[in-house]
């Protein structure tokens, strides 16, 4: 097990395409720095947000070199090796190592309908082909399999993961994964991917947050991790309930559902802020338009992220 | 819309049986004062934990008529009307107004599939056909629904519903049903059901919970809402985490699943420390037996609830 | 166990309001008598798309009181007893078996989660507490429970159940029933509730069909029974198409999804057809209206249910 | 499109490994062999069954190499071109392109969320950037959408799908599906891969059957199927009874769920069969053993499979 600790604020990056649907690698300097500057601990790339599932490999590890080359060091750099089964996994996990990443995060595997002790296994046979911090990632939503917090223990006691990012939106289970990484010692270090109650998993015991919105508002996410180290809990809480009201972005989306409407709301108020210098999104998904740009625009402006008189992009 | 306001602790009350599966009104009478006692703010009968769906009519409304007559005024008594359609219910509602509670629980419709008008109707409904405060019951995990925040806050607003008592699970829209609330003028009274995050609940603005969990532990609820009311968010977590780890008595047993092993375990712990005679359920459900008492007993011994000494009944 | 043998086509009986939203007996009986006139072999009140779930008690046994008395004895009556839990079912039991009914059908217990030790001891205790005939309702749909062919057929042979209404959905399960019920000696009769693939069913091996389109075209569903008894299976199956056709009422309606969408579809389609006066919903469902209407008139006029020059109704 | 036409009995090829979890080449050849001889009308590779989601990509197209040499051109090959989202499947056509596969077969994308309009774009794309035959796989199961027929008709009419291979296990939708295709002048060659009901696909009007329990009897498949067209349908019910009988040996696994009981059994069965020569899996599932095989080899008994005097290998 690496002697790495990871803690804080780690968001998972959004990337930016150009007009044909190819990374903008302006924007994606900009937008990783406008990040650090505001203080996050770590970049976590090619997670869902990261449109893994949308790059084809030599595209996935075109992201992870730039993303290297830039961040240079700064914070820790975290690389989804998401794939469907675990030799597929182990594949994802070398070609990261080779790109000099800090840290890997692996789902349970998906498609094939499997049971507990597969899952178990999964991680086992990662650990073994692999010697970078490896964190479970707890997406139900996405690989339909929830992750049991004592299998989590355990895997931490036995030096098998680093920590979890969970992502579950079970926030029960979080805290008894909290409760038990405790009483064991803290072998794991845990990180809720749920950005609109991240305050609640800080009262849970939370190690830091994976939030999707820090792209948007990371100075918000920095500054609810340090109120949180220094006990401020109504700082906490104030500072949660403005980004849980800048997370509207994503409510009234008509277009469509699912990662089109919530990344493609991120894109889409990114490329309003003057961030990204578009909003497209990789096929099949189509970009925002018309009165979902508007309605995400009017919420930019409500939270303070857009200037109010500012016009629409268009 | 009723001057009543409803706040802080109102346990879900679970029903002590005799050993030829009847209501125990010594246990009950012991139940009920005990939680009055601990401080709690309202009790809450023919909830799920309440065993409302095993209940014919006839129990339920003797269930009713001796809750009201052992609660005698002290605080207020909430009863639900659980039942399939809209006028079901209010048949349900009629009868439970005739034995003097002070507001009335309902979920969604259940068992013929609905969609969101449906939904919204059938509190309008219900509404139109009682003059008590009317309490949305969001249990998607038996209803099969998820409530949604901004038809909720309409309602509110528009004096149909006087709050929600959430049991959904999903933290991210209690956040925002939180903020809608406020934002609207806090017309609703909102209640977490999530006995293991209520610390969380509170952080989002909640007005109090409903803790099924306080049947055994009534003291330390009222005292993280004491504490909540007084700012103090470190002993407010700090009484969680006993709460969560206390809860552990469900997480092990190996008998069944759902109901008759969290209510089941819930009976089992009641009895263990004396305040039920039995641990009896309705049918179909069968009570705890052998390991999973023992397992029950030595969690309540590690949290404090039973005497290290105390012997395991029998 | 009762020596009655059901088989054949036994529609579950769509209720036709008033207006008012009362029932409306000239209506009932017209439907009624018009289903025994076309050779049905039974008939199923309370059910599903009896509107069970929306009835009040005093509701649901003035249906099966008049139900009873038009069908007069011409055919068996089944009565659904549908509930939350054991006690309430057995309630429901002890009035439907008043009213003299023939058979009662059961689902498993809903509302409260369980598991499969439940699910079993629930039959045997209604069995215990009723003499009549009981039929298992495979509805998981409605009650999120799926029934497990190895039971079924176990409490089939020990004389708990007479048979079984599988609306699962699930013809690879239904299949495995059909043949463990033939290898130990057929003590169940197994009837579908799909009415879109009742031929499929029949290759299983199904003793009948509970179909609610047989309230629109019963003269095709015994013709297609009859087909079957005789070896004719490309009539069937020509039948089955038909049928399969004219299911396509449902597909389309705009206004809203499940039971209104289809017992509104059914009701609207046999108030276009001058079987019903109206096509009324109880609360809280509304009736169908404007394009939803016109396109269920347009199905019906393509399947030869309706006059092709007949008006839309209004 | 295509001239090509496809129909029959297409198995899903299961693979043999050795030892070492590598591929058997000699028992490929084996199956690949007994399948054709046994009447086949195509094989399907890198499908659910198998194991492409287990696959490096280097492994899968080591598979399709070494499959469309044994095949030689003796029946159409398909092949699963299984990944995430459409880039991904689209470089997956194209190396299976490389290698003369006769046609292939998409899922609607997964692991990210989507709706409606990103699954028919998801086709469209891919038929874009491939000329060879495209089959739309309908597997919710595993990738949790299921593809609406009014869709995949319209995708047949337009050029774009070629045919469908339903394992949806929702058989009313299939009934519309082969009802909308043959109103619409049969765009589309639909088969179902749910192997023990193959008889009601048949009788709903599909041009032939995916099943993967055809690696275990492909005799009895092309028998059903000539019965099938010959009119036979005593003998296609009677047939399928078999089938769903040898079945069996999926529904008792207790070692594990999903993949590793199902494909598990399948191996098992065929190493005891003598066609395979381990039961191998790929990481993480883990081999039957002991009891589970027990049960199996008696299922390959009770139907005809094994001789009844053969010890159970080990």
């Amino acid at each position: 097990m690496s002697d790495a600790q990871f803690k804080g604020v780690i968001p998972p990056v959004v990337i930016p395409l150009d007009a044909n649907r190819q990374i903008d690698l302006v924007a994606f300097e900009r937008t990783i720095n406008r990040m650090i500057e505001a203080g996050v601990d770590g970049l976590f790339f090619l997670g869902s947000s990261g449109e893994v599932a949308f790059l084809t490999d030599a595209q996935r590890y075109h992201v992870l070199q730039e993303a290297v080359a830039i961040v240079g060091g700064r914070v820790p750099v975290l690389a989804g090796i998401i794939d469907m089964e675990t030799l597929r996994v182990i594949d994802q996990a070398k070609r990261a190592e080779g790109f000099g990443v800090d840290g890997l995060v692996a789902t349970a595997p998906f498609y094939a309908l499997g049971g507990p002790r597969e899952v178990e296994r999964h991680f086992r046979v990662i650990r073994e082909n692999s010697n970078l911090p490896l964190f479970a990632y707890d997406l139900p939503v996405c690989v339909h399999t929830k992750l049991d917090p004592t299998m989590l223990v355990k895997l931490g006691t036995e030096g098998v993961l680093q920590g979890v990012k969970d992502s579950s939106g079970d926030d029960v289970a979080f805290r008894w994964l909290c409760l038990q990484n405790k009483d064991a010692g803290h072998p794991l270090q845990l990180f809720t991917g749920h950005e609109v109650v991240v305050d609640g998993a800080y009262l849970s015991g939370a190690d830091g947050s994976v939030p999707g919105l820090a792209n948007l508002d990371p100075v918000s996410y920095v500054e609810q991790w340090r109120a949180y180290q220094a006990g401020d809990w109504e700082r906490v809480r104030q500072i949660q309930d403005h980004l849980a009201h800048l997370m509207y972005i994503v409510r009234n989306v008509d277009a469509t559902v699912g990662f089109g409407a919530g990344v493609g709301a991120f894109k889409t108020a990114l490329w309003q802020m003057g961030v990204f210098n578009t909003n497209q999104m990789r096929e099949p998904v189509q970009p925002l338009v018309g009165k979902d740009v508007e309605t995400i625009v009017s919420v930019l402006k409500e939270n303070g992220l857009m200037d109010a008189e500012a016009p629409v992009r268009a």
